[in-house]
């Protein structure tokens, strides 16, 4: 296991900010080549007429550097002219993106625009920017996150920005997961992978799309590769997003034993924080491994330091099987 | 005719920069509602994905007050984030958009995308603007300057921007006007005005392309309108841009006379500046008045004074009549 580690490939999946941390720490220790980030695209929507995709520019931001490092989100320093005209026409500027940020958009619209695969255009732009890793979308199929809640069904960003998570989630459904497909890009780095990370990302609605398309969970369960998950509950709680509130009225338990009851069937060892080290036994005793540490990542060095321990903690879990 | 002029309506035929200064000087002294500037949309071009008009952005920005003062196109102050970023994902930025410009092309595109028309996509931009005057593109249909030129054909704004008007123009054609119709509101306008105005664009891709749109060429020379241009070549020079070798390699004339002779059939009165009063009596040979006056216009009250010079010049055309 150790060397099929050190010189195997490593996939990790993630959502935006979180997940965003933990691929960054990744690309920190394992060489772009052997690096592959599985992203989420459920939250992607058009805007203006401009495809944007939040979780895959969050990956790639980071990655680039050039993340703003308050948000978490968008790019540092980044303004907002553009966004400030089109308010001048009368539209809401509801979601905020940045001028450079646009660029992004505006290129990426053109590029599907003319046909393009989205796993080719996300390639394309995280290369200009210096990416080395692989970054994939799930899928290069639409796939929506639609959040139902009080009688009404709400988009994803209409939910997450426009309305701030106010609104309690009674159920989550993906609009297009039924005819949406793995790309040959994801399921070859699936199969190929040493490692698969779960980044600290919303297990339902991050997390959750991605393994919702067609053959993605059987792909990763039949994977030879050890799984290992970060916890995005620490202490109960969600470091950034609504993910606690989800998962305690969808039914869950808004804990990292709740997201290790969630991941049961897929995860070789779980990393949770020292903060819920007494939930460990109970955790080990769904026949995971359990890793404790810190696991609320600071700027990339702390990044890097989580992305070791889990990679590390993966080896240790491998020698005992 | 001089109450039909103070009660009437005026038309302005523009191009980009120098029908715009008019049509500014034409709006600060014409109630809104009786002005309406037909322009030139022969220009348009797909950049990125994004439709530009850029003679149609040049007039509504100059009409609005927010023009840039010391290029003529673009918007006062604006940056240029936006493209920088474009420039980051390796794309040549050759065509110069600002951040706030941006917005205008990123909303016209999704409008019209959406099945709206140009015609009222523009009305709708312009209208936020607080643009009174009625902003009409010549036509709803696509329609393409081409550039004839040392045997290579270019697409306009690659002979205009991208190769900064070096070639020697040897043919000017227009893809796409043989299917392109004057819209319902271009042919009222035009059978309801009391004046058109030929403003002081460039005759051969500016009004050229309006006046070959099917059947307009044909709507003015029939209107009632007292009809008066105002020669955009000045001591035989262009004011701006290339017409004066454009007019010269295509065996015309670059003198205010060959402004003259080019609308012959269709001007009542021809403007030309002070500096080319010598071919006054050679133009009136011709059949049209001629009124001499500064035409070469400074800020915005120097247009509203030619603008009243070139409604006043109409008058007593037309009282001689």
């Amino acid at each position: 296991m150790l060397d099929a580690l050190d010189s195997g490939s490593v996939v990790a999946l993630a959502g935006g900010v979180g997940g965003a941390k933990l691929a960054q720490g990744l690309a920190g220790i394992v060489e772009g080549d052997r690096l592959t980030v599985i992203v989420n695209t459920a939250d992607d929507f058009d805007l203006w007429g401009l495809h944007i995709s939040p979780d895959l520019d969050t990956v790639m931001y980071t990655l680039a550097g050039i993340a703003n490092p308050v948000t978490g989100w968008g790019i540092a320093g980044d303004t907002h002219h553009t966004l400030a005209g089109i308010a001048t026409y009368g539209e809401d500027p509801w979601f905020s993106l940045g001028d450079r940020d646009f660029a992004t958009h505006i290129l990426r619209t053109e590029r599907l625009r003319r046909g393009d695969r989205l796993t080719d255009v996300t390639g394309g732009l995280a290369g200009a920017l210096g990416v080395t890793a692989r970054l994939l979308p799930m899928t290069d199929d639409p796939v929506a996150t639609m959040i139902h809640t009080d009688g009404r069904t709400l988009a994803f960003q209409d939910y997450f920005v426009a309305r701030r998570q106010q609104d309690e989630v009674e159920a989550v459904s993906f609009a297009g997961i039924d005819d949406a497909r793995p790309t040959a890009e994801v399921l070859a780095a699936v199969v190929a992978a040493s490692v698969i990370v779960f980044c600290p990302s919303n297990p339902i609605v991050s997390i959750g799309p991605i393994l919702e398309v067609a053959g993605m969970r059987e792909a990763i369960a039949r994977s030879n590769a050890a799984k290992v998950g970060v916890s995005p509950i620490v202490g109960g709680k969600a470091l950034k997003g609504p993910a606690d509130r989800m998962l305690a009225s969808l039914g869950f338990e808004s804990s990292a034993l709740g997201i290790a009851r969630m991941y049961r069937d897929l995860l070789d060892v779980l990393v949770i924080d020292e903060t819920d080290r007494e939930l460990a036994a109970s955790i080990e005793a769904l026949g995971m491994r359990v890793l404790v540490t810190q696991t609320v990542m600071g700027p990339k060095e702390d990044r890097e330091r989580l992305a070791g321990e889990v990679l590390a903690g993966v080896r240790r879990a491998g020698s005992r099987k």
